[in-house]
């Protein structure tokens, strides 16, 4: 995959640096350079990506754009148990108690994002969703958070498309998940 | 050429840092990420790029190798005055006595070269030929050196593909220029 001498790095600068970015410098120079290259080698025309990892599919979006490498990117839903829980190899680690808390990560970014699609100050929603994490039995929790769908920069109110994002812990499992968030109501309106 | 949120770069470490890139920080970024992009749009089966911007050459024939650009680059060698002066658009910035000192760039790096071949010690050899340049009429001297011909990287004697290249002033005017080193005779050899 990488010839001798590779010196050459694919950086997204901004979107790769927030949320998954900040606790992982340069992750996302490694994911933005290994799948131009297997775009590149495949020169595939879509090229699909699970919206399970969403700033991961941002990033690949945005690097496909800018540098106008011929493909299609498409994101697939993430596939759920009927509880909520994303599938993840990651599930496998966790013990029967940590799997009857897992899905209250969904069910707390639903409440999340439904509270936020009101238009209420997201700060004080990210503290609330934080809390009951805590509260269900998460050890501990990275973020809990609402962003701008496109850039994930962070947003004072729902103003524009938006995406409820966590990482959270259970015991040695760091989990992630994310949804979106559906458009404020217009003021007056029902 | 950029589109709305462009973000992403694609830097080549080491070789884009030296020489030019050294008093340039930035420079090959901007040359690798826009060359990226033209490649990408035209996809074609070939490229050419002229010798005299060396460096350039090998910072995009690294990345298109590095990132798996379907396309072959090729090296077109600099096209000289008979006097050895690189054909360039700088050269009508050069007064009629500027322009007579200009090709003593090329003919000094033809003794740097031809020095360098004989596996002399570079820095020796470098220190002479920037003097000369001075000597000649040249107001700085930025670098006149020999250098891995792949790596640009520096090395102590020629003993491996090696290349040298300059750049130097005349008034308000930089010129650069560079020439392929002669394989070293082997010991005893003639």
């Amino acid at each position: 995959m990488y010839p001798q001498g590779h010196a050459t790095s694919v950086t997204v600068a901004g979107l790769g640096d927030r949320l998954e970015g900040e606790r992982r410098p340069g992750f996302f120079a490694g994911v933005a350079t290994v799948v131009a290259k297997l775009l590149l080698q495949a020169l595939p025309d879509v090229a699909f990506f699970g919206e399970k990892d969403y700033q991961q599919f941002l990033v690949i979006e945005r690097m496909v754009r800018d540098l106008d490498i011929p493909v299609a990117v498409v994101a697939l839903p993430t596939v759920r148990e009927p509880n909520g829980l994303p599938l993840s190899s990651r599930n496998a680690y966790l013990s029967p108690e940590q799997r009857a808390v897992a899905p209250a990560l969904f069910r707390t970014l639903e409440d999340l994002a439904a509270r936020a699609a009101t238009g209420a100050e997201i700060a004080a929603l990210e503290r609330r969703a934080r809390r009951a994490l805590r509260r269900i039995g998460f050890d501990r929790v990275n973020y809990i958070t609402v962003r701008d769908a496109e850039t994930l920069e962070a947003m004072a109110r729902v103003d524009r498309p938006a995406r409820a994002l966590a990482a959270a812990w259970l015991g040695e499992t760091r989990l992630i998940d994310n949804l979106p968030v559906g458009a404020p109501r217009a003021a007056g309106g029902r």
